[in-house]
């Protein structure tokens, strides 16, 4: 199954048959005191500067998120999506919980854009899943409802009918619904990234739909959280998992070679360019 | 089902339910110039250092393999086997293919060793399998014969069929013998990972035994091997493979987080150590 996105030049199709999509999560003031600063004050140099960094470490799509004390998303939103669509020409996931300002997203973003995201709570349902489909975009269901995240992938996976159920309804088609099957912390919970990876095999069977992954969750709290966050990526990647939200100038590398393992990079080409270059 | 061996003191255990075992590979010439000149000079100490250096990273098992021009294997073999067993008390996996050195290697290990290795070659199966049963070891089984390493995982699933039953008709119980599928360079075959993968799988499935896996081969001359390389193991790990002929200085790290990921470590307590131990 293909989910087709497009940026302002870029199409970018996301499918088991073909290498892993990376979308770039930097552009996100959670944690991120410069860039919540930067937002609030209005210098918008650093955004650009993030984009062109994640660009050239291997980003195939770009998350941009501008939730920060102090910023009114419904204004500051599009305007950064501009900025970004401005600089790069990769499809952009527009991230808010707000959607007034995914509305405002969605009428700046150019092609094709994502949705991040909807889930299974009521609310959401209602009030995302129409702007997807008005807008001809994809959207990110996180296996999450208002009981919070299912311990178990049975029922996990029964989120992810709901989500794909509604937005078929409203005239989504399946393809453009990417199911994120959630981590948890393993330093918190062992059975964590088990639960993840049965969802994401379980969904993969029952809905044969693309699978994200937000997985640098799972290390939290752990010493050297890239040795854990590398080996995470290259068992989900197994599993089924074919799009990562993720830091690229950290796991573009273990993600190209994991494409190279898969028989996705013909004699590691993209992996052997991706390492000379960011040597 | 459980492969059992033993060291002087210590008992490992190989086992599907039990975090992934390490053989540390660093006792052996090959490539390693200062170690095949050590040999050749009868000059020691280097070797009991590299035994140390690997039991602190975490190797539950050594490798002892002293193939190099101008060295007796039959003479040095079960000399430097009783140095190693001297300095740790960890089991041996005793490595030649020469089945003299092998024989006078089962005589100087102390418990229970490991024999690396059988494949399905007629002369070692002969030859080999014999040594293994009168000594009470266990083997390593290659899935490769005098034609080669086939190119298919079914064809690999024959020959360690093949070495299976030749190792029960001498006497050796089904979970003394390790199978290894084996792995090429994915740079020159683009499909030689996931023939592993698949291989892994196959003899999980139909036979049960345990999966014994010397990963590096598959970056080879590819740049940052190491990326590759934990990315590997981790996929093999998912599939099933649960011990690895590595070095535990490099690797260890990688296949401690993979423990923790397939909820065999609780709260990270081994990784943890390890990483605290090893910054």
């Amino acid at each position: 199954m293909e989910t087709c996105l497009k940026g302002k030049e870029i199409e970018v199709v996301i499918s088991p048959e073909k290498p892993v999509i990376m979308i770039g999560e930097k552009i996100n003031p959670t944690g991120h005191k410069k860039l919540a600063a930067a937002l609030k004050d209005e210098q918008y140099d650093y955004i650009v500067e993030l984009a062109n960094k994640q660009i050239g470490a291997g980003a195939h799509i770009l998350d941009v998120n501008v939730g920060a004390p102090g910023v009114d998303e419904v204004v500051i939103l599009p305007k950064i999506i501009s900025l970004v669509a401005e600089s790069v020409d990769v499809p952009i996931c527009i991230d808010s919980g707000n959607p007034k300002a995914l509305e405002a997203g969605l009428k700046a973003a150019p092609g094709k854009p994502l949705v991040n995201s909807v889930n299974g709570e009521e609310d959401r349902l209602q009030n995302v899943l129409p702007l997807v489909k008005d807008h001809g975009a994809a959207v990110i269901g996180l296996t999450m409802d208002d009981a919070g995240i299912p311990e178990t992938a049975d029922a996990r996976l029964v989120i992810a009918g709901k989500i794909i159920e509604r937005a078929q309804k409203v005239g989504i088609p399946l393809e453009d619904v990417v199911i994120d099957p959630l981590v948890l912390t393993v330093g918190a919970d062992q059975n964590a990234a088990q639960v993840t990876m049965e969802t994401i095999a379980l969904v993969r069977k029952e809905f044969g739909v693309n699978i994200n992954l937000g997985a640098s969750n799972v290390s939290f709290g752990l010493p050297n959280r890239q040795t854990v966050n590398q080996a995470f990526l290259a068992m989900t990647i197994v599993v089924g998992a074919n799009c990562m939200i993720t830091d690229p100038m950290k796991l573009a590398g273990t993600i190209l070679a994991c494409d190279l393992l898969t028989g996705k990079d013909l004699y590691g080409k993209n992996y052997i360019t991706h390492v000379r270059k960011n040597q």
